[in-house]
């Protein structure tokens, strides 16, 4: 008899996402009148550039013709693109071999499939609030969780604690959900931390295109020691507008060793086995982000994004609302007045004005009475919005 | 200190079709002047349909402007697609929901995911030779394995043994890489005896576009009781071309529980929490694939392939040579000459004929002595290459 995976079983039934899809679709059917205003979503909304459509345009046509066509890529990724990662890390003198470099179908598969190199009886310390995907990941696979407390007195940034003992830790910087960036000194204290150990840190750097803030570090590897302890996860969702288009890049370097057993090996042979690569068409419009133009339009998008954030931190900041995040980061990390909590306000604020948020404990519980704002709605609909928000909570 | 996966050191070192291209390219490397004859490779080599080509450039415009922009699309794939793949089954009778059907990043992928929602105690049942990728997959979690030999006296399509206990069945059909097609009473007894001991059978059906005997299952969903114990994993690699594309689609009933569990719900979890959904512009490509005339085109590259095919039988029927498959599948598995084990067949033919070929012990060591010829390869260059092998084994 099969045996099905009882780990899942542990694991939450509702999916946050989820249910506030489901809360806000029932609204609509139940007040199909009333307009909504997305200021939740971690998805984009702007296209994506010029050169990325164009390299595509051509991709396909080399699709269409016997001579141009092309199949199978290799499962580590297509050598132009590995190599045009390498170039960006450059820009800020990170030094990587291109096999140190893997094309992934996005940020979230690669979090997902990267714990397959690790063994079950590793504990893994996950700062609460964060992304779901990296406790879910491991619950399916039985580890054991341990949850360090991030919160406003150490401004949702926990550094390492000595008497917390943990072989694999997630670090997400800049923050999904609270925006906070670590700066080099304190990751610093992470990379000598797991050094010491012999913990794995794996950094999400999801959103190191939102740092305008020129001290602060955009990957773990421009911390010296980085090298012997740390896995970095990038995406071109979010600095691409790639959500529906699925590429990312995940570097494991040369170094990095556990148990005499090196990880970028079996990371490798976890790819030739598992992924038959990403599409060709994608990795060419991804190699064209990293062209100057791309990279340039881009920026622009950000930019815009980064517009919408500036809208909602200043409507709060007149509200006098504590938040955190929002300058080198698309979301803002907003406390709830009057010490309501997430799913409390999240309905208030649906109800009232039809402002959709992701309400804060949804990330776990150390974000009950916090909401997360994106900054990735359409400009029009966050000035909106901010202004039935500022409406509604300035005699609160 | 953390704790790397251990079960990969039972993997073995060299992955085969990495070995055939250090082998080819050393070869290559000493005789620069030698035209190379490829008759092993897996990969497809004819251009994607029309119909999916217009539909990526419709698609690619989309991305382009805001407001026909795509962002994330569901884990379990487009609706759109997804009513596709329906219709596709329809066509045979096989009656879906498309909430039992998820869309993929191609058969392989889901192949070396899939696995996450079975426990780690249960027993894999592996008919050898066979694609190396269900044993890998399942080694790297630390699955036992069981193998049940294929050979020329069972017609490389063995049947269950009462006598052996396993809880997850791999079947491939049409075989890779014997090219060995299941009928429905030898699938039937794989249903009735997966449904009397509660084992369950993962169905890769990547080939079944190459099925021309009407007679034949292209689906284990048409055999009666195939609900309760089955999976499908299909793929549009070989049946539109899509290597490079990577989009295929799996199948899990709703009707498929084991202890109290629904395989589908688990599944569902799993790809929401480790799947982003699959590239938009890819999955509008393969809706294409299922319009007449995109399956129209599609069924007229595989034409072509079975033409290959043909040569190669005709080829082996002059030489007297033992073999299977060709006929239903783009593969023939074909005996070596002499008694000779593959790895010595290989070296033979490509030192003296300079034609490429897949060792039948890649697969397991129940295919040494035998080799897989593939009829994916451009036709002239299979016509050639089967002139020289019929000239150098006519007098052997």
């Amino acid at each position: 008899m099969t045996k099905p995976n009882r780990y899942y079983d542990n694991l939450e039934q509702n999916l946050m996402f989820f249910k506030v899809l489901r809360k806000t679709n029932d609204f609509i059917h139940a007040n199909p009148e009333k307009h909504i205003y997305q200021m939740g979503i971690g998805d984009v909304t702007l296209p994506l550039c010029k050169a990325s459509i164009e390299a595509m345009h051509k991709a396909v046509d080399e699709q269409a013709n016997k001579e141009t066509f092309h199949g199978y890529t290799l499962g580590a990724g297509a050598p132009f693109l590995r190599n045009a990662v390498a170039s960006y890390y450059k820009k800020r003198n990170v030094e990587l071999s291109i096999d140190e470099i893997f094309i992934t179908n996005g940020a979230g598969e690669d979090i997902g499939a990267l714990v397959d190199i690790f063994d079950i009886d590793n504990k893994v310390l996950i700062i609460d609030p964060t992304y779901p995907q990296y406790a879910d990941t491991n619950i399916m696979d039985g580890r054991e969780i341990i949850r360090l407390c991030a919160n406003e007195e150490n401004g949702f940034l926990p550094l390492p604690d000595p008497n917390i003992k943990a072989d694999i830790i997630y670090i997400c910087s800049p923050n999904n959900p609270t925006g906070a960036v670590y700066n080099k000194q304190q990751l610093k204290q992470w990379v000598d931390h797991a050094n010491k150990t012999g913990a794995v840190i794996i950094m999400d750097s999801a959103y190191e295109a939102f740092i305008e803030d020129p001290s602060l570090p955009r990957s773990i590897f421009e911390i010296e020691g980085a090298k012997t302890c740390a896995i970095e996860i990038c995406s071109l969702s979010k600095t691409a507008g790639f959500t529906g288009m699925r590429c990312g890049y995940t570097v494991i370097p040369n170094e990095l060793a556990r148990d005499n057993r090196s990880l970028n090996r079996l990371w490798k042979r976890n790819r030739a086995t598992k992924l038959n690569g990403v599409p060709y068409i994608i990795q060419r419009a991804a190699e064209a982000v990293f062209t100057d133009d791309g990279m340039c339009e881009c920026m622009k998008n950000i930019g815009v994004y980064k517009n919408n954030a500036r809208c909602i931190m200043q409507t709060l900041d007149k509200l006098g609302i504590w938040y955190c995040g929002g300058v080198n980061s698309p979301y803002i990390w907003m406390k709830c007045p009057n010490n309501m909590g997430s799913w409390e306000f999240f309905d208030y604020l649906l109800n009232e004005i039809q402002v959709v948020t992701i309400p804060g404990v949804g990330f776990g519980n150390g974000g009950d009475g916090y909401m997360r704002l994106s900054s990735f709605g359409d400009t029009n609909e966050i000035e909106k919005a901010c202004e039935r928000l500022y409406a509604l909570l300035k005699g609160i």
